[in-house]
């Protein structure tokens, strides 16, 4: 343990601890009830203090780092009503299985019984969406449970840990330093699962590997994927959502299960094997009528060879052992050139990206119904980790691409983003432009929830009048340079081809954050 | 009842049963999840249906509108996280005992087991934000789930009431026209609590009388207050935070318990007897080392005699009663002239306002560090409903705002407007420009959580720079103006007396939203 003053409060015991265990960046909106953690980070100036001006910016940002830095951040959020604020993007988060630490500041002890105005039950609010929740009861043991919570967040699969922090723990004197708490391991490969996968390949049968998580962050497992499939005559599929692909030129080219319900089970029509490494059953994003919700047909057997907790990378190795299988080099695909001129369509932006893109760029993916026809623009353009949407709940991606640009800042960030999407956590930008961070945010406006026109088509209606009026964004019409300006990020309104690139080339290349409001 | 088709989903079922009950407004942000109210609310035309951009927008519209039209609007929201973008401001309806139905839309039964992205605990996460809580379980029975709902919302207290909407129950035919079911009345006045009351008023020990909720938005009874004050010697106050205060020349002027917590304490230090007015004994809104957390003495001995439960109006005229007392007039008092020039102060601005509100003004108080500097226009003014946070949670002030709009159409509304707390639900300006709601916002500029500077102080700390850039929002400087232009609301900043007296002159005549950014 390093050297740490022998007198304390809990909160510095806290901070101290987490730093410790290699936690450098902190995302905060703190209130009153955080003052005291505030003040310690303060004094100790042991973390990168970030601020959001909204809470879901501060979860979605921890989210962002932790997919690219590989280890959570630690978020400070304002009891009960505030966590509530962060809660969607720690959905995203959970889903993802991404690891967050959260403090969340309560009332202290002794104010907990009073029907205070900000009171309400915490414990409560934070549960559905976190995996492990702790409330510190003193001082002295604050840090050991900070530790704890730690290791619980870095778990496999990672987690969402929240520890509750009621402001008198966090004041009081006998704050205590925790060691580091090892985070427990991936479940071990099962044997007999390794041995059902290897009869699902030889069976004969079609037969879809479904691969999620880590393996596509790992650039030497898909190539140990294609050999098994290139062997074996299986299909290699990702879940429709990943919380970070690396993809590109050189790297394999993995197709998703795609969001449309009828696409979706016209995919994965033919199968009658899957196996599942680090990925669960396919499910439908939401039920229809007439339509089922699991999504492989009901003859298919199947095999979960690594689950969530396990280790694909690991998994696919051993297999590709058992079947005689040798990584495999991707197909070469060109990349297209300089695009030509004329009206910004979504597969001209799509070329458009693929050119521009640069090395090692970071893809945001909130493009919702943009997104199917701008996905492929990932495969073609120069390496790049691509991050997505995982737990469909919107407003995600200029958090992340915050977080994502204070995790990895020699490398830009590129945000496809969905207009009405973006309109859920917007304050992200102010953070942008304060962190000086290089995202260019290209807004794809559209000026409608594009994709609830189709799913109120999907449950049988036809939409009218007022139905329009609640999904089309077009009165009045957003102006997101407008915004961007008011938060201090620079920005350009365009529609047509020349100009996309134009301006993405440049934002690209210049630090700071820039806005593209894409006419399509 | 009315005359309803004899066939219709559990949706439409929902939507005729609420609007024979007297619901007219709908505020949605909806989801896949919510279709077939969309649908059914396009195809029966019965209900107002005003969109936000963000949930947060529209819970604290609901909240407004309540509070305004004294009955409750329906809202529509998403799943788990759309709830919970939604709880920050329910939680604030919650404390004001407003009414408000929420509909939840939720996955198909069927779905609910499956983990698809979207999957999370809707009961649970709902549960800290609702006094009344059901989930759907059949279209048949589905109508009658939500006017219990409804009743329940406006029962006395007012609540939060929330059904949880599974998509299947919607969509499914088989609805059911269900009647409108009664709401709880106020508990009757107790005769012991009564004669209690008239014995503190009449012990010759100092005496406060504690009044809120529907005690302040009465001017009758304020006055009968007034009389029993005046003749028994009693100090009336009223509670911190309040739904409504009819407020304004010839009307009562009642102090409130002030918010620092040091205040507060000198306040409420000379009283041996409360009398408590659909009010709870007054509580510090936080802890603090070597403060008590409950504000009145502890020698004080306290008498409820309406709890929130019951009819203050009536209680007070019961009292009146049993002391003897008249109505009594307030104090005449002198409505400023139009304010000299210089530089925009708080108090400047104060006297502004009170020139310039005009009659029927509503406004919205979300000013936190600036409110009391400004309060004291609300009473100098012509006549007026003051409408404040009520749960400490920040981010009220623009929804709250557009939702009394809706409420009130020919009433114009003035929302005072700290700065860092707009940015929590800004996106309502969008909604006040597609609506056309004659809104002024003030964004009082002080580029800074100012409150939390003087909250750090209150924990024992001296702000180093990582706290100070934890607490102010200058860096980048947020451009209000420019964010109103990005929603189409049109907006000027200002930072003379003179420009701000002729901004909200021409703001208030103007029919539409108008922004005004007050450096001060």
């Amino acid at each position: 343990m390093k050297d740490h003053p022998t007198e304390m409060n809990g909160a510095e015991s806290v901070l101290r601890s987490l730093h410790d265990g290699g936690v450098e960046v902190c995302f905060a909106n703190p209130g009153t009830s955080e003052m005291q953690f505030v003040d310690a980070l303060d004094r100790t100036r042991l973390m990168r203090c970030v601020l959001g001006l909204f809470e879901g910016v501060v979860t979605g940002a921890a989210d962002g780092y932790a997919r690219m830095a590989g280890k959570p951040a630690v978020t400070l959020l304002h009891l009960a009503p505030g966590f509530a604020n962060s809660a969607a993007n720690l959905h995203n988060a959970k889903k993802a299985r991404s690891p967050v630490l959260n403090l969340v500041g309560d009332h202290a002890l002794r104010h907990r019984k009073y029907d205070a105005p900000l009171t309400a039950d915490v414990e409560a609010t934070v549960a559905p969406f976190s995996n492990w929740v702790r409330t510190g009861s003193d001082a002295g043991s604050f840090a050991r449970d900070a530790m704890e919570g730690l290791a619980a967040a870095k778990g496999r699969p990672a987690q969402v840990a929240t520890l509750i922090a009621p402001a008198d723990i966090g004041w009081d004197a006998g704050g205590q330093m925790a060691a580091v708490v090892e985070p427990e391991g991936p479940k071990p490969l099962d044997d007999d699962a390794l041995t059902a996968a290897v009869r699902a390949l030889e069976s004969g049968e079609p037969t879809v590997i479904i691969a999620g998580n880590s393996v596509l962050e790992d650039e030497a497992a898909l190539k140990r994927l294609r050999g098994i499939a290139e062997k074996t005559g299986a299909t290699m599929l990702a879940p429709t959502s990943n919380r970070r692909t690396e993809r590109g030129q050189g790297r394999e080219k993995i197709a998703k299960i795609p969001y449309p319900i009828d696409k979706a089970l016209e995919t994965l029509k033919p199968y009658r094997r899957a196996i599942l490494i680090e990925a669960m059953p396919p499910v439908a994003f939401f039920a229809y009528p007439g339509r089922p919700s699991l999504l492989l047909p009901e003859a298919c057997e199947t095999v979960t060879l690594a689950g969530l907790d396990g280790d694909g990378p690991e998994a696919i190795a051993a297999l590709a052992d058992r079947v005689g299988a040798q990584p495999s080099e991707p197909q070469p695909r060109e990349m297209p050139g300089r695009p030509g001129g004329g009206t910004l369509t979504l597969p001209a932006m799509a070329a458009a990206l693929a050119h521009v893109l640069p090395e090692n760029a970071i893809v945001v993916d909130e493009a919702v119904s943009s997104g199917a026809e701008l996905n492929g623009a990932g495969d073609l353009a120069r390496p790049n980790s691509w991050l997505s949407l995982t737990g469909g709940s919107i407003g995600i991606g200029v958090p992340l691409a915050t977080g994502a640009a204070i995790a990895a800042p020699d490398r830009p960030v590129v945000t496809l983003q969905a207009d009405g999407s973006a309109m859920y956590s917007i304050q992200g930008l102010w953070t942008q432009a304060r962190e000086q961070s290089n995202v260019t945010t290209i807004i794809l406006a559209n000026r409608a929830y594009e994709i609830l026109k189709g799913e109120l088509r999907n449950v049988g209606a036809q939409p009218g009048e007022d139905a329009l009026s609640m999904l089309n964004l077009d009165r009045p019409e957003l102006d997101f340079v407008s915004l961007a300006k008011g938060m201090g990020v620079p920005g350009q309104r365009v529609e047509t081809v020349e100009d996309f690139v134009r301006a993405l080339e440049s934002a690209v290349k210049e630090p700071g954050p820039f806005l593209i409001e894409a006419m399509i």
